[in-house]
């Protein structure tokens, strides 16, 4: 439930146009809502201005269909993250107007279009073309949180003449997500050439030691540049988050 | 050399002020300055706001001020961190206007006071007492950068009503850095509570496996709040670099 | 040692009854012999005061089976933990009074339903909605091992207000279970609340750095509360037994 | 601040011996106290039953002392933990009635001594004489909170004979405490012989791979025996305190 | 090629039955034999009294036939170790005299059964069922060397009874093979028991902070008695081998 | 920085013909302006002698394929590693005149076959026959770049007879490539052999300790032999690469 | 107490040379004696040939003379592993007969030189000069048990020829203790020549990925030679010790 | 003794200026001298084209300088690596003309300055002013091995343009030596430069999850870049080593 829906509410008991009763019914599960596996957290859209994101993983359709059956009633955007096709799919079938993005497992579901309401635009880097569903995920989640969002991918630190090439839209970015697995040097590279804040996200591409993605994330967390903050493996949804929140007004 | 001061330098050519040989010279070393021992980024300031920060792990004393020497005729504040009190008596010696936090092992050395540039009020929490060295580092680090910084310390998750009584101060920061050994679980308890970028600065107060800092780590990029990201074991610096960043208009 | 039977056998010596020899070799094994005497063959639910629970995992169907075939002549109660749909299949078949919980991947065979036996409730909380098979084993485990036990599910460190309403449940529960993956902070908030042991236990709900249950485990370990113990990730059976070994009367 | 002091004011308010601004004087900091670098948890002798423990390590002489100022006005006990004897010296000095244990390295403040209130009593055994130190921590702490103690030193598995001479002790304890270091199978062992709760400690007793511990923790959280729960490495302290919780009547 | 093979020809030779060119064919071979994607070691049987075993794993089952067929020509006996069932069908319809056991993943070929050629009894202990196939690898090797073995299955510490009531075939075994997964304490309790070496052989049985055999491992490398010496994780070959060599007169 | 390019601007500044904000401008990205001056957009295999090799694990088939139209067009050859079967018929249906080689899991395309241009023979050793199809990586990879390549096969450490027998190829190559799983001793013995340089390359065959391929990194890269250095595990076409590198004339 | 000193004991009680009463006082510690700080283990030389080594880690100088004044009263022979040259001037004025051995951080006290009982020679290799103080400490301790015992030190696999040269002492040896750090490489080198079992050592000497000696370690525990068993880091004294146990008659 | 010095002896022979019982003395160490406690490797220098290195840590001023006494007699040039400075000067005292280098830790002793050898120039990078003196470590190596060697010092990657100010000595260059600690990026971009071998050297340099240099070293393992193979941490030795060994003719 967000401020505008409250405020909504607040109006029409005001108005004289709602009854206390039903004032009350709509708002009772303002704080959460106890089903029998989950605490929906209807609060949290009031709170942190986004509502809760459902973690596909390890949970059953059944129990991502439950959640959902009770925060489409109360939100405009859903979001489901990790999730895998087959379970996908029969989350679609009961909601035929979410979208399945399945490179970045992903189900987003919206009433509407979001307003772009993010200060600057987002520019998600990415090393590599194996890199790209974690850029996905990070994209999928600013941009439904309203942020103008770009892309720049493949432009790993073995060939610099790529990534130099973009001097233009890096210098312009207001904040930047860079996303890379093996030996996880981009976002040093990248943060060195700006002064915005650069969200280093590493992934489990590689292999051997790269440890499944231990070593991108504990060389981001090394950078030499200091305008660098990490979040965990393969954690695009993450990266998105927190990006938007940086770039909020 | 900070934009201004170029400003300054290329306004007194164009006033017939300044020669053009003598601004060459003084602006020969804007990229970088090649001493025995170091490239001094001379060109940082311009490229991302805030000039070269010293490393003094590692380097001896003289080197330490080698390159002060060469910095402080371009740049108006300066930062040593992770230096030693008989490294730092001796770098204090050549520099009487610089200052030793040993707390924070750090140098602040300044022409003059920055003016206030950040946005809003960034705030920083720590967990406990001993958490309080690298706190101090991210509230020096992200004063210098400009920035109102407040503090809250020893406000750990064992004891809930002792966060909860700083709501308010929580509620209107802009940025917050969380500073946490042990378990780290108070960047996810706080970030919980707000809509704004949270940094979060494991570090390695505790024993067993706590190990290092990596336990604490671990959890805070793990975290089921998603506005957190995450720097290095007692890296208070980079937590309040990447804060400013952050608060930057 | 006993003394006198020390004295009896030199007594012998002396009189020539038992030769030297013979004397040399039965005080050779003396610690052992009394180990032997010591442990008259109780078996282990006389000892332990409930019986040997079977470890599914590595087990054929056919050695489950021929275990249980020996028990269920003994017990009143047998459960089986760790095993598989295929597995647990070929089992009920042949025990059609056991039932099988395949989100607890456990097997519950009972003569009778035990009685209460427990001084007070054991409270099980779970951090999220996939932590739930976890909780679930301890549930089953503490009730088959005559426990009152309730349970609050999905009431993570995030949303601090769901696990707040909760209040009066913590207060009264006489021991608590408190599950959870991720960044595993959920045992001391809990355990921050009440002067009651928290048995914690870590899953390996999570991706990247959760490390399948190690960041979980270790968080739980450096817990900043004092009265936390931890079992191994993913274990509610060992959970649900010793917090049934601290509600005995 | 203890559960009959807070009775003894309201009832003196009730008497009208007590002013209503002078009983305000008293409570006022019943929550917490903020000084410059701590939050001192009064409220927490109330809530927990037992007032807040200083964790010594990583805090100064001065810090100690300060919040020693401040407990002590409300308390009747106060441990303070790894605390080495240069800073327990100062401690001492200022606190002259509190006693310095250098093996545990811990300090013990009371006005007097606590009464006996634990359920049965707890036994403390060790696996070595090098871990003597760990199980001391925990004997002071269990002693501290108002338990019955006794200790069974150095019987580790490789000579059973001395564990199974003190099986009458064994078995009548209420609750179990056991330490042990490199391979860490005490705790197995004797949670095999009994039905009672066992707190297991690994201490950084070894070389090689006992890892510092590591190796003792896994292998007591793998334990074949299920009435075990554990507590980080060489947290002798953490033993006692949730030995003490179960000991609770 | 053993040491009476090699005696035979040669004496063929001096005997004049033999012709040189005929013995230098024969023993052309003797060092070893470059086939494709392998170096056959005939010389390993004169060099170590038993030919070279064939490691399965990441070999196909062509080359595992293709080295079988050089070597069935020179030696008596020969072992495949891990192999899988498919692999080892394809084996077994080439070798129909080779028998395959599936729990142990082993193919044994034998000419004819080995003498026994041991001092002793080789003593095979394991903890659990669940250990029971590395145990029976174990058996297969130090039978088809030449040794006496016997087996005690499932005697874990958690229930010492069963242990101790092996006592006499424990006391007379010459050397003991000991195999455990969890916390891998079984090898100190016997060890400390008797005068005799040990090999202890962690096993990958447990889950969570068991790390795949790690844990049971380390314990062992750290165990409180001296007699013990280790093999690697699940490697019931190498404990079977090295007590065969042990056990040699 | 270019001394005369500063001196133009500041003389054009000083001319009146350059406002300031724009020489400010000019000079804010100087140097990396300078850095795209002097990456003229020469494609790799001119700056790098050898085409863009295509690293296929977690790229689609249809990703690759589309990275072959491009490069076809303009390379005489072309190397895709680490591809699966499946995803290998795909591109080999689209490109006819590919080779692929399912043990290197390498596809090989060429427009004609290069042409010899290494210094001498590039000499791979492997210690296992499970450890060829990385070997062969590497042989598929040097072969591509112009090179010799002999190969020696299944020479491990424990017959050392197998690896002196082949002195003569060991000492004439020019540089060695030596693939070892398990305990990686290989290299070492190798290295200890000659006076060439020696790329050690761990693989993942092994169990238990093996670490999937760690313990032998960790033991090449501690190899006592100086003249060793090391690349990932399992990376065949590194190795191949690295030694093709040192190679060329 | 040794095995002749009971047969004495009870020869005595049988000729009537000593009283019943006498001769219980003299056994009535034969199980163990239960000091303050630890159960001395008088019955271990019966049960095990040898009597219980004191390890110096972690023990006061005071508990180490403590334990030694009751078993220098029972036994012939006694071993105090890693002491501190400190501790031990401390233990050597306590018991001048004694003998400390600085390199092997290790005491010897002997009532007499023991008989070589050993069936054959225990030879002792090591790799490198730095791993010669671990060599020594498997020397002394196999040599107080009884065995004839050769050393060939500073062979590593560098240089091969060094090791070959020593092949007699090799192939006659009886039990091989090999010893490494590093790379670890000896004893797989070592065991491929022989027939024997091998004890393999690990030490830490090393640096970076030696990891302490864990690399080492893993390669032994890996060796694709089968005769080899492994013991901790750095234990010397088990080696000595299991090795004494294999070359008992 | 080097390859020039034998023929020599030779010659002498055949010459008859030599009688050959002489000849003999002088060439029976040929192969290696055994002092107590270390084989001297005087072949060495014949099999590998330079004299065994000392490697210093872990022996006594006593053990270096009597192999310094055996090698001076027949070496030219000898290299003593991780000597710390007191071991140092006892070994100077004894060998004036040797010279310490107290940043890299490191002894040469050479009889006369070698000739250059090499076939181009070895360039030495390092990252930052702390990496020095690792870099100085393989600069001396590289350089007594008869090397031209020329450096660059602190161009990390935050600052690309420090790096591609020095494109002419990079691009010109035969092998490249890549120092770096922290997040170890800069391999791979000077490798992504050019087209020679780099060989890249993790350092210690760092802190939290620099992890004693593991970071550094898996990120160069997993290099984007493929002309990159490593040596061990802080190893500037086998850098300049392996390096001096690319570069002969």
């Amino acid at each position: 439930m967000d401020h505008q829906l409250l405020a909504d509410i607040l109006q029409s008991v005001a108005d004289g146009q709602l009854a206390v009763p039903d004032a009350v019914n709509k708002l009772r599960h303002l704080s959460f809502e106890d089903i029998e596996f989950a605490h929906v957290d209807h609060h949290r859209s009031l709170r942190k201005g986004f509502p809760e994101v459902i973690f596909g993983q390890g949970k059953t359709a059944d129990q991502v269909t439950g959640i959902m059956d009770k925060m489409t009633q109360q939100e405009n955007i859903l979001l489901v993250t990790r999730i895998e096709p087959e379970k996908a799919d029969a989350v679609i079938t009961r909601f035929p107007d979410a979208v399945y993005h399945p490179d970045a497992r992903m189900i987003v579901w919206m009433r509407e279009k979001p307003d772009v309401i993010g200060r600057g635009t987002i520019l998600i880097i990415s090393a590599g073309t194996s890199d790209i569903p974690v850029a996905k995920e990070a994209f999928l989640t600013a941009q439904a949180m309203g942020n103008r969002v770009e892309t720049i991918f493949d432009v790993g630190v073995s060939g610099l003449h790529r990534l130099l090439s973009h001097q233009e839209a890096i210098q312009k970015a207001s904040v930047l997500i860079v996303v890379a697995g093996m030996e996880g040097a981009l976002p040093s590279v990248v943060a060195g050439m700006i002064s915005r804040p650069v969200i280093a996200v590493p992934t489990s591409v590689g292999y051997g030691v790269s440890l499944g993605g231990l070593t991108a994330l504990f060389a981001m967390l090394n950078s030499c540049s200091s305008n660098v903050a990490v979040v965990n493996i393969d954690n695009g949804f993450g990266a998105g988050y927190v990006a938007a929140m940086i770039n909020r007004p």
